[in-house]
C-alpha cells in the first residue's frame, strides 16, 4: 500500500509532483510545483495536506525555491531564508511544517562553506529522506497501532489521517491498513468532516482502494454510533502535541474524543514524533488556523449559497483534545499510553 | 413575530399555501397544494418539516383530501381512512403529524350522522384550530422557557425548530424570540446541521429576519465553542418524546447533549405538549426513519460527488437523547426540570 501522494520528478533542478486532493474523489490528478510560490499555493489551497505531507512538501519546496540560483553564496543563503520564511506562512498550525523547513535551514547552514551545488543537492537529498523516513515511520506506527486492535474490530475516523495526508501510507490510517494487511476484519466509520469533507473525499477514497469496508457518516452521526455500539475504538491523526499530551487535529476532533470517552471507547491519536511539540506546554498555547467563511456558506462547486448573508460564520480548522481524552498517541517510537509530559519527554529520550 | 409557514387560502374547497422551505435561504418562494399527493410531496420532500408544521400540514391535508368529494357518506369516510393512512407514510417519526390526522378522523367520526358538507366545514375548522393552537403555544412555549434565560445569554441550538417548522412562531427558537422580545441580550450559535443544512438554511434566515446575533459553526464545531466558554446553555426542538423523556430530535441532537453535559451547561428541549407519546416507554421503541444516501454523497445543488461510490452511507435522520441528559423540557404547560416518567404522566393530568 502506497499511493504516490507526493514525488520529486527529476534532479536539480526538478519539479514536485503531488495528486490534487481537492479533485477528489471525482477525479484523480496530479499537478508539478515547479516555483516555490506553486508549492505554497498547493499547501495553502489544500492541494496537499495533512501534517506529515506537508512537511514533505515544505522540503520540497525549499529545494524548488533555491535550485536555480547561481553560485554567489551570500545571495544564496539569503533566499534559503526567504524561502523558508514564506514556505512557514501557508499554514500556521502544522508543526511538521516547521520542523521539515528547520531541518533544511540546519543542513544548509551546516554546509555553509561547501559550494553551492553541493549545498543543493545535499537540501535535495534531505528532502527525499523526510519523504522516505516519513513512509517507514507510517508503517511502523501502523504496526504499533495493529497491536492494539482486536481481530475483529470497526474503528471510527474522522478527517484524513490516511495515505494522503502523509508520503503514503497513513498514520491513523496507517493502523487501520496494518492491522488489514495482518489479516484482522477491520471495518471503518469515517466521519465526513465538515466543511472540506477530507472523510468523505479523501478517507472513504483511500479506504476503496485498500478494499476495507467503510461506512461514510455525517460528523453529527458520531454520537449515534457510538451509543448503537457499533464501534471498538476512536483513531485520529493529529497536527500538533504539546507536551502535555493535548492534541490539536481537525476540528471535531474534541467532539468525537468527548463521545468516545462517554461511550468507554478508547480513543487514539496516530502521528509521528515529529508532531511532539515540547516547546509548547499545553494545547492552550498552540494558535488554531480560522479559515475563510466561504468554506461554510457556499457550496464549493457550484457556489449556491448554503446560509444568508448577514449572519457570523466561525470557521476553526482546527481544536484541542485535552490529554486526558487520549487512551493512547501511536507513534513510530511506541506508544504512550495516558500520555503525560513525563512519558512523552521519556519518549524524546529527555526524561 | 409571525412567518407564514403555512396559509389556508380560501374555504371548502381551498388550498394549502407553503413557504418551500426547500429553496431558502437564497429564494423565498411560497407554493400552493391543492391535491393531496401534493401535501404528501410536500412533507416527504421537506418543503414543509417540523413536527408541529408537519401536524398542520397534515391536518390541511386531510381536508384536501376530502373536500371535492360528493355527498355520498360511505364514500367519503372510505376517503377519510384512505387520505389519513396515506399522509401519515409521509414521514415515519414526527409524532405530531398521527396526534393531527388522529384529531381530524375523531372528529368526522363524531359527526358521522351529519351531513357530509357539514362535516368538510368542520374538518377545515379543526386544522385551522390546530394551526392556531400551535401558534398560541409556541408563544406560551416561548414564555416559559424564556424566564430560564439570564438577561444576556448565547444559545446553541440545532437544525430548525423555529417559525419555519410550526405555525409561524418557534418552539427553541420561540424561547429565544420571547426572552429577546422581553429586551434580553441574547446571541445565538447556530448548528448547520448536515445533511440537509435546517441549522445553516433555516435557522439563520430566521434568526437574521428576527434581527438577532447569530453565528453559524458546522456541527463539529460545537465542541470548541462549548470548551471556549462561550455558551450558556442548548435548546432544541423535539420530534417525539417518549414517557420516560428520551427524546427524538434532529440527528446531531444526542451529541449536542453530551457535550453539554460535559460542559455543564443546561440543555434544554423545548417542544408542545403533543409531541410527548405516552404509549412509547422509552426512546428505544422510536423508529428513526433514515433518509437516502444521496443526501450524503452528493451537492443537493449541483449533483457534485462529495464521496466515491463503492462504500456504504447511513444516514439516520434522528437520533434520541437519553432523559438523563435533559435539563429540561419546556412546554407550553410548563416546564419538566429533570424529565421522569412520573413529571411527564402529571403534565398530562395522569399522575
Amino acid at each position: 500500500m502506497r499511493i504516490p501522494t507526493l514525488e520529486w520528478i527529476g534532479e536539480i533542478p526538478g519539479r514536485l509532483r503531488l495528486i490534487d486532493q481537492t479533485l477528489l474523489p471525482g477525479e484523480y490528478r496530479q499537478i508539478e510545483c515547479e516555483r516555490v510560490e506553486e508549492v505554497w499555493e498547493a499547501i495553502k489551497k489544500l492541494r496537499v495536506r495533512g501534517a506529515p505531507a506537508i512537511g514533505c512538501a515544505g522540503a520540497f519546496g525549499v529545494v524548488i525555491g533555491v535550485q536555480n540560483l547561481t553560485d554567489e553564496r551570500g545571495r544564496f543563503f539569503e533566499a534559503l531564508e526567504e524561502t523558508t520564511a514564506y514556505l512557514a506562512t501557508s499554514r500556521p498550525t502544522a508543526v511538521n511544517l516547521f520542523w521539515a523547513l528547520e531541518r533544511m535551514r540546519k543542513l544548509a547552514h551546516a554546509l555553509h562553506s561547501a559550494p553551492v551545488e553541493e549545498v543543493k543537492r545535499a537540501l535535495l537529498k534531505e528532502a527525499r529522506s523526510i519523504l522516505e523516513e516519513d513512509y517507514e515511520l507510517c508503517r511502523r506506527i501502523g504496526e504499533n497501532g495493529a497491536k492494539l486492535l482486536p481481530n475483529k474490530c470497526t474503528v471510527i475516523t474522522h478527517c484524513n489521517a490516511g495515505a494522503l495526508a502523509t508520503s503514503g501510507y497513513g498514520t491513523a490510517l496507517g493502523v487501520i491498513y496494518s492491522a488489514h494487511e495482518q489479516g484482522k476484519q477491520i471495518k471503518v466509520f469515517a466521519d465526513e468532516t465538515r466543511p472540506l469533507l477530507q472523510g468523505a473525499r479523501l478517507t472513504c477514497w483511500e479506504l476503496r482502494e485498500a478494499g476495507i469496508e467503510t461506512t461514510l457518516i455525517c460528523d453529527n452521526m458520531a454520537g449515534t454510533v457510538l451509543r448503537q455500539g457499533l464501534v471498538d475504538c476512536a483513531i485520529v491523526g493529529a497536527d500538533r502535541i504539546a507536551r502535555n499530551g493535548d492534541t490539536a487535529n481537525k476540528i471535531g476532533t474534541y467532539g468525537l474524543a468527548v463521545l468516545a470517552k462517554e461511550h468507554n471507547v478508547p480513543f487514539y491519536v496516530a502521528a509521528p514524533y515529529s508532531t511532539l511539540d515540547l516547546s509548547i506546554a499545553s494545547g492552550e498555547e498552540i494558535p488554531i488556523e480560522e479559515r475563510d467563511r466561504a468554506e461554510i456558506a457556499k457550496c464549493r462547486w457550484c457556489g449556491k449559497a448554503l446560509a444568508p448573508g448577514g449572519i457570523i460564520i466561525y470557521n476553526p480548522a482546527f481544536d484541542v483534545t485535552p490529554a486526558e481524552y487520549i487512551t493512547g498517541i501511536i507513534t513510530e517510537r511506541g506508544v504512550i499510553h495516558k500520555p503525560t509530559e513525563e512519558k512523552i519527554r521519556a519518549l524524546h529520550g529527555e526524561a
